[in-house]
């Protein structure tokens, strides 16, 4: 189904087709955009609520700005559809998130209008700023940079350090708070109740001018009154002022709050900020989902990325199956850590921003004073775990695999180094599908296992997890856990399995076999167990192991193994680089074993966005590239039987 | 040469001796306690200013608070001697920082009164908020959580991202700011100044009392004046008080500043502070250096940690030699980089907050338009240079090994993702000395070498560095490359050499021998050239190649070392998980080679403090211990001509 552009809309085909557009048309133009994004959406899916959010935002700059001479860099990125619509990319826009299709994020391959890649969060005014110096440095005075960044990601620490920076620089930096009280789900922390401060009391500027006005007044009372009028005012504006709004504080010159959803006002704005050099913040408070009644007035976070929905009733659509599914992994996280926390008191969960996404959602419901969501501030969810272990507690601190990346410090310094048991639980680990490159946990295992007092495990299925996460509660001085699983769904519809404990470093055979064996790490495994049942038909009978720790290695399994097969295949949702596969040559090599290893996995380059079947087939490690594998390694020697 | 303490201070074995103590004794224990950091840094070297500066505050703290059942959180914790001598290290203090002997940092395993190990910056407030959390779950509602963190390390993220948090968890921490604003070099960026107005200007807290004191005089003209002032009182306390303050802002109520020199007045307010509940911050004014003239007046950077010094004249001891020294590798980058930097205007250096540590300092002060310290904020230093590459800049940012792992993020999703050629050096590569395993830059070569688009290289002298340095900043489109190098000497005293391109990818035979090859990267492989003439010296002639990268690897040249030798020993100054010679491993298995491979390196456990060497032969891989392992390995097979 192609989704049929406005009148207006299907004449832009960049920024340039923006700039003589009267504010009526401007405000067509944002009509047209909300509903091609409206209608995009709810046919071919995708993140939904942020970019409706910002359509008069993005209408707005692409009209007073001149992209891509000027630089515009989208936080996070998911809201960014409409610049992309907007720039070139309206026909392609229905492969959005598509294999080989266009990215769901800003990606510097895709467009020049995408200055700088983007999908984690609070990299922008970092970005924009390095931008700002080098135009600076190069003489282009002229040349505007421009972050547009949420009131989540500004929870962000690496945010902070570029303000930090950015009130020093004097350099043409603009910074667009896009304030709309959500990330995903809805922002937390102190920083939102000061914003929220800012926006619902009397507004700063509003305010000062009142006090003004007032002491104006009072110095109508003469001449003794006038003097101390003086010096209230010399007071107020010496300190209080100076220091009276955090950005201000910062030593950003402070604009706003305005209204993210008046087009002509915002333009007058940015017309005039555009003028005033040196570094700046504009406050725009915005709705999610803006613009589509179920998602304004609904769960927000329902909508940040509902899938494919009905647009007319709002309804949107679940698929319906006729047997029992698997549960997806984070679910059974989600209520397995609630199964737990009700057997050991000390158990606390802990989520940077991603309480739905993790389902620790379900706990923090359930145990309101157990399940931490910090906001979006990795590295201070990983060291706050590690201070509540020291404490005695047990955290299970939930983090996804390539967002874990942003507290690989905190790991090393605060939980290894000192030897804490903390128990890490890494979501999306392997291809994170749709969301591309940005999002793929693909190092987690290499920049684990590296990690002294690290134990590194990945379950094959739901009952496994269970297990994990059952052993990793039980009583432990030391040593941290991670247990890394993928986005989606399991292997089991029926996953409520009795808790075992595991030993740690143990893995187990999944099948015995002939002359080759076939080692696996966490749900990757299930492929091989597709591949081994293929062969069996074809008459090949090989072995498979689930080892489920890559770290400690289950080290007498694998001296049977290379005892008993010279011929090894490993598959891992990981990067071969220093992984799974390279902790078993290691062995070998320790112990003088000789053998052919083939290991499959991520290859040393970017995959991109796509289903993860997909991936994994283009990165051969899918069901048919385990058999082939298999079949080449057999091959000099014949058929088996 | 044995430091007697005070008399006071020689009762003085944990703070429970010092909860009697007088307002002159608390004084004369002060004077005390400073001489006695005197008397030990000036003959065993140390960090010095920081400790200083915070000596009335370490006694208030322990004269108020009732540790260890209250947990004192010193960030970073190089000013923590003080803490360390009160607190039952007195008679050991001696072995500060050397092998085996007491940590210049807190340490977990060393005292109970440790409670959290520091070494890198701005982790205090998240590790105390989890402490303090963990007390208010346990109904532990009288404990006391102290993070005591200073102006520089503020600047840092993950600091702000605790804030976030603390400002909203109603639990009883309290945030100690040491502002003395100086990190190891001076402080910068948009809060240092922030924090100089509040203490210079009128403070907060007195302003908004004289404010209120005025317009109490003002009510006195009358009824209708009475009203206006009820209005400005109102919007000044609606709104500008109450966001009048950074902190406040963030809903942490702020005391302060005050004098942290004033031990008494410390002791009082601490007390206060003590029956407040809720998230806090009180602002302490210090000097670092406090007490010693020459540190005070002279340069803070020079007295973070002078060496060994005469306390009399305050001159600072420097070894002299008779022969010309080799550089430090630091002095090389830095001196280098202005070298090229004249020759190429796009080049661009960075640091977070090392501007002394790295050298980069050379840069600054010749070129103050193209060098930018960034603040203790690594995050934020990558994804700046990240920006400066998309404009067509060539950005050097030298950050730590063991900090670089605060930004692997950044390196991941901003320049690896969108293979942008950004040139990052990797001082304090390999083990750091005396600081200590937060310090040793273990991890960097397997957390680097498993990304996609990074190039992983290291120097073994100073011509390499030069070179390496050279190829880098010649023009690429994409890839980033990762140089690493060791604190300290290198082994050219004459090593201003004249540039040369190093062909990327591309490893050298250091000599040529039989049956057995030794690989090695970087600067230890020095160590084997030593090795190496040993054995020769002994009849036992072995080959050496210094392969210079680990990424990409020299492919020829190892399958000429693999077809021709099948004793292979590696060495690198990293970790031996997932490190170089796992790397060579890889190589092997990929293309079929068989050999007897032994990887020497940093093994999996948390390696101590100590001198390099110390560290290295206990770790097995100083000359030693690579004579005794090529022997080893010959062995079976007899001597060798």
């Amino acid at each position: 189904m192609l989704i049929t552009p406005g009148k207006l809309l299907e004449k832009i085909n960049s920024p340039a087709d923006m700039k003589g557009l009267s504010q009526a048309e401007l405000v067509q133009l944002c009509d047209e955009l909300r509903h091609f994004i409206i209608d995009n959406v709810s046919v071919y899916g995708g993140h939904f609520g942020a970019s409706l959010g910002v359509v008069e935002l993005t209408v707005a700059i692409h009209h007073v700005f001149n992209a891509p001479y000027d630089q515009v860099v989208w936080d996070v990125g998911h809201q960014a559809y409409g610049h992309k619509i907007l720039t070139g990319r309206r026909d392609v826009f229905h492969t959005n998130r598509v294999y080989k299709g266009i990215s769901g994020f800003p990606k510097r391959k895709e467009s020049e209008y995408d200055t700088f890649g983007v999908g984690h969060s609070s990299t922008s005014v970092s970005a924009a700023l390095g931008m700002a110096v080098a135009s600076k440095y190069q003489g282009l005075h002229d040349k505007q940079h421009i972050a547009i960044i949420g009131d989540g990601a500004l929870t962000g620490g690496m945010a902070f350090e570029g303000l930090n920076h950015a009130g020093v620089s004097e350099s043409n930096i603009l910074i667009i708070l896009n304030d709309n009280c959500m990330s995903i789900d809805p922002n937390v922390g102190a920083l939102k109740d000061y914003l929220t401060d800012i926006t619902t009391s009397h507004t700063y500027n509003k305010l000062k001018d009142e006090v003004w006005n007032l002491l104006g007044k009072l110095s109508t009372f003469g001449k003794s009154a006038q003097e101390i009028v003086s010096k209230i005012e010399n007071g107020i504006k010496g300190t209080l002022l100076s220091q009276s709004n955090l950005f201000e504080s910062l030593n950003l010159r402070y604009f706003g709050p305005v209204d993210g959803h008046d087009v002509d006002h915002l333009v007058a704005v940015l017309k005039d900020l555009k003028d005033i050099k040196g570094p700046k913040i504009l406050h725009c408070v915005t709705v999610k989902g803006k613009g589509y009644g179920p998602a304004e007035t609904g769960n927000a976070t329902t909508w940040h990325a509902p899938g494919t929905f009905d647009k007319i009733t709002g309804e949107i659509h679940k698929k319906t199956y006729e047997k029992p599914q698997p549960p997806k992994y984070q679910d059974v996280f989600g209520h397995t850590l609630v199964e737990l926390a009700k057997q050991n008191e000390k158990i606390i969960g802990i989520t940077p921003a991603m309480p739905s996404g993790s389902s620790l959602n379900i706990m923090m419901k359930e145990m309101p004073d157990r399940a931490f969501d910090v906001g979006i501030a990795e590295q201070h969810a990983v060291t706050f775990s590690a201070g509540l272990a020291t404490q005695g507690l047990v955290p299970f601190c939930n983090i996804y695999s390539s967002f874990m990346q942003r507290a690989y410090d905190q790991v090393v310094h605060d939980v290894c180094i000192q030897n804490l048991p903390v128990n890490f639980c890494l979501d999306r680990a392997g291809f994170a599908g749709a969301d591309g490159p940005t999002h793929h946990g693909a190092y987690d295992i290499a920049y684990f296992r590296c990690l002294p007092n690290m134990i590194v495990a990945s379950p094959m299925n739901e009952e496994e997890l269970r297990n994990l996460m059952f052993t990793a509660q039980l009583p432990r001085q030391e040593q941290a856990i991670s247990i890394r699983y993928p986005r989606g769904q399991g292997v089991m519809p029926n996953w409520r399995t009795p808790f075992q404990k595991v030993e740690i470093g143990t893995g187990r055979m999944i099948k015995d076999g002939q002359e080759l064996a076939i080692l696996t790490l966490g749900h990757i495994g299930n492929y091989a167990v597709t591949a081994c049942e293929q062969l069996l038909a074809q008459g090949i009978d090989v072995a498979h192991f689930d080892m489920r720790f890559v770290k400690p290695l289950d080290e007498a399994l694998l001296h049977q193994i290379f005892s008993r097969f010279k011929k090894v295949i490993t598959v891992e949702d990981g990067c071969i680089q220093g992984g799974f596969g390279s902790a078993i040559l290691e062995f070998m090599a320790d112990h003088h074993y000789v053998a052919e290893v083939r290991r499959l996995g991520i290859p040393d380059r970017i995959v991109e966005h796509g289903e993860q079947l997909e991936l994994h087939r283009e990165c051969n490690f899918d069901p048919e590239a385990i058999r082939h594998t298999v079949a080449e390694m057999l091959e000099p020697v014949g058929k088996h039987a």
